[in-house]
């Protein structure tokens, strides 16, 4: 597997949904063309999904918050007779490396985080409408939806057989979300989640799998009902036309550096790391919502949020041994300031609040990015609001402190804004700030006084938020000497360690999601009894079972 | 590594510890035993430690409870000149098997947490005075003490070296508790872990690694002086004498079937199960706590937990390929809720305390058993209060319902008590109705108000309390093909469902311990950087670093 993925598409390449809109609601259909695989090797039967078909729907929910804000309810359902989703392919999981296997099912988590988090954060309401069988990934994506009606016939059930069968564990949060979300009583769980066929009826219903069972015969008319229901029962504002996104300008040179418009990624390969430089506004804010909605997708903070988030994506799928990001700005943090300020102003602006929305959904993909994440901090830097957000997502930071010879850039500052108090929220629920401050209340009030100012290195660092500043004198040195420290660690052991400092404080659904259940879904699949020659999933489909060594852990 | 490991000591066998009773302060020294290594292969240099060392902590730790009351402050030292202690054996943990490795991380897990918590509900407070190096497993005993003190000079430091020099995780809550006891600073912990030497003097002080650093002439003195007055300060009731805890009699046969006074373990190696039979008392309560006091550990309530503690930890360990434990009780209900009652009626007094938190962390140590757990509940079964949590400690339950032919039992109830509803909290914190019923608080309460009921199949199915009811006919098929599948899952698998479905809601640091930390810590015993043949486990000590892959997963 060494094409390259690119996160790009639009509705006219698409291959495996299709969505029809109809006012506030839309009916989105999973329709896996079979012979659509991103990679050789295996047939998508029964929509079964591989990254490729993620990525489409990913595109999907991406649009409809953008393009389509006028949608207040959406219907997932299968485009094909008798199977809602089989979840994720797996011969496709049968044969890739452990690396893609992870990264895929990191992919799909934020996917689903994403819908599941449109009803609170835009006002979109996901239903699934489950007809046929519904298992593994299947039935995780209507776990990720917020109401699940499922027909009542003698075919349509929902499950997560991946124990029994596959020897695996659910890899798209299902486990958890049984639980914390639905519910269900443990026990019950663990009756269902070993049972291969799954359940169907009102047992289903008993159980909180589902929200409502409804017979065969009335079904395509009651979830119509209730998409109309929810529709008008949305506190969602109407908007009449949404914004396109335009595909991204975007160049790859030969040793891998990606160039946007806005973001630069360097390749040092030898080095192992990639250098993303992003730069600031050249222009002042635009100055009202009405200029910048007529700027379309090509408004600053739109524009850098999109090449951002398709570098990430980038760089974990397709440049694996590139184990550290260095991340860099430059730019005027004034006018980075003023570009948020104007959505802040107007955050009960459909659009003003989806930027900040997908803001917020891209720094938390960089907070599970496992790469060594470093921020450097020069004189010319444009670290303010969203862009400071990138100091406390990172592991470390360096800052420059006083003149450097021959630098006559604008002297390294920080610029806290009001965002950084509570727009960007991590996965844990808290602030960066706030999570780097547990517990240190005063420490945060403190800091929260200082909005506004430009913070020298003397400042940020006594106020903690940078982790090393450095003079002229020490300041190459001391970065080339960590630079090197860190790619000579083993990456796994990086990945443990970071995974878990990252996250202090309170843990909620979607740390549990992205900390316990990944963790534990990563061991299984190292593990013979799952990935061995004779393991389940490469027995998967000959008729015989996995061949397990029955030592438990 | 197949010796049977015995997991019962006293201090006349100890090789590696000793205590200095001083009134209200125990001097624990840490004197580690280079020859007296658990395992044959490896020599416990610098106060290392494998399993050994650790039981006969766990002893003390436990006897101080029991047997030495009037202890309010223990203060955790080193018997060795230069070495705090260097943490587990790194050729221990090269040798041994994946299985060992994470068993043995579990158990050194359960003793931190029972002498960091032993200040909260026994009111002895855990102070550790760190002189020479203290690193790795060596800092995570002193990051479970309540307090730390580090002496100022040059060869004293705080490390945990595992990432850059063995390409493992710290194993023993480590990083969790760095973050969120300790509340040091993500970045300064990404630092503090990627340095091989530690850290020292003043700046582990600054960095919140310590809360004490003392200059070397004043530290012997200043330790004392702490220990003094934290033992003047503390609320605990003066108690003059202790209870003994003799050698449990316990027998195992051929088969692996294990006998003890109150507790049956019996061995079904072709089915990989075996079937723990607890009996309930054969006489009323003790009169009072005099009474109770006057049997010593033969009264029921303690010898039963002691016990049953003891059988789990001998199936973890050396039972591996029992992957299911089944759960049966006998004896009469309301004669255990009877026992368990005076405890609670005089929970204020010392001795029924400490049993009660025994209880409680005895059912704690079921919770995170990495095996299939189950709970029969037939007629003649005595499941009341502390023994009723067993079965919401179970993945799940089977219950008679009715008359069974030639069974003149009593017919199966059960008995809630007013322990059930907080005496014995899980590890996230709630009881483990409270974790069942997540969120369904009515439903808490109407079952809440049937303490003290005989509650027979019908009633507890309604209730929720268990998972599957069968009368005289189902019985037995039931529960036979149940068991036949379950054996014939992944063992991997099902632990990892187990672990993810057994602790719904909230998370503590001691579920993230058990958790997140310890997900990724198996997953990466298991990578090649670490264990394999050129990982950092094997070349620990020949002057060559690991040889990493160097993919990011």
């Amino acid at each position: 597997m060494t094409k390259l993925i690119d996160f790009q598409t639009d509705p006219s390449k698409y291959r495996h949904w299709r969505v029809e809109y109809d006012g506030p609601v839309a009916n989105l259909y999973m329709d896996v063309d079979e012979n659509g695989g991103l990679f050789e090797g295996y047939q998508l039967k029964l929509n079964s999904y591989d990254l490729g078909v993620d990525i489409e729907l990913a595109d999907v929910v991406q649009r409809m918050r953008f393009e389509h804000p006028e949608v207040k309810v959406v219907v997932m359902r299968s485009g094909k007779d008798r199977v809602f989703c089989a979840g994720a392919n797996i011969r496709m999981l049968g044969g890739a490396a452990h690396s893609h296997k992870v990264n895929f099912c990191k992919f799909t988590n934020e996917t689903r985080n994403t819908f599941e988090a449109a009803e609170e954060d835009s006002g979109q309401k996901y239903i699934c409408a489950v007809k046929g069988a519904c298992a593994g990934g299947g039935y995780e994506l209507a776990l990720a939806c917020n109401h699940i009606m499922l027909t009542d016939d003698s075919s349509s059930s929902v499950a997560l057989p991946e124990v029994p069968l596959l020897a695996v564990l659910p890899g798209t949060g299902g486990l958890t979300r049984v639980t914390d979300k639905r519910k269900v009583r443990r026990d019950l769980a663990d009756v269902f989640c070993s049972i291969e066929e799954g359940i169907k009826g009102r047992k289903a219903k008993d159980w909180k799998l589902v929200d409502e069972v409804i017979p065969n015969s009335k079904f395509d008319e009651t979830v119509a009902e209730r998409a109309r229901e929810f529709a008008a029962a949305s506190a969602k504002a109407d908007v009449a036309k949404g914004i396109a996104l335009t595909p991204l300008a975007k160049t790859i040179a030969e040793d891998g550096s990606v160039s946007y418009s806005l973001v630069e990624v360097a390749v040092d390969r030898a080095g192992r790391r990639a250098t993303i430089t992003l730069t600031g506004p050249d222009a002042d804010a635009p100055a009202d919502m009405a200029a910048f909605e007529a700027m379309g997708d090509q408004a600053w903070m739109l524009r850098l949020a999109r090449e951002l988030d398709d570098a990430i994506l980038h760089l974990r799928l397709n440049e694996m041994e590139l184990g550290t990001l260095v991340f860099r700005t430059q730019g005027d943090p004034e006018r980075v300031a003023a570009h948020e300020a104007l959505l802040l102003a107007n955050a009960d602006y459909w659009l003003a609040n989806e930027v900040l929305q997908y803001w917020k959904r891209v720094l938390k993909r960089i907070d599970v990015t496992s790469r060594s994440l470093v921020a450097l901090v020069e004189h010319g830097s444009c670290y303010a609001g969203m862009l400071a957000e990138l100091l406390w997502a990172v592991d470390r930071s360096y800052m420059m402190d006083g003149e450097f010879e021959g630098d006559n850039r604008p002297s390294a500052a920080l610029r806290l804004t009001a965002a950084n108090f509570g727009r960007y929220p991590m996965g844990n629920g808290l602030t960066r700030l706030q999570t780097r401050f547990l517990d240190e209340d005063e420490r945060l009030a403190e800091i929260e006084a200082r909005i506004g100012e430009d913070l020298e290195a003397e400042v940020a660092d006594a106020l903690g938020l940078v982790t090393f500043v450095y003079d002229d004198i020490d300041w190459e040195d001391e970065i080339r000497v960590f630079l090197e420290e860190r790619a000579s660690f083993s990456p796994d052991a990086m990945t443990g360690m970071e995974a878990n400092l990252r996250f202090a404080g309170p843990e909620t659904m979607e740390t549990r999601i992205f900390g316990r259940l990944t963790a534990w879904q990563n061991w299984i699949f190292n593990r013979p009894n799952a990935v061995g020659k004779d393991g389940a999933l490469q027995r998967y489909g000959t008729g015989q079972r996995g061949d397990y060594a029955m030592e438990r852990v």
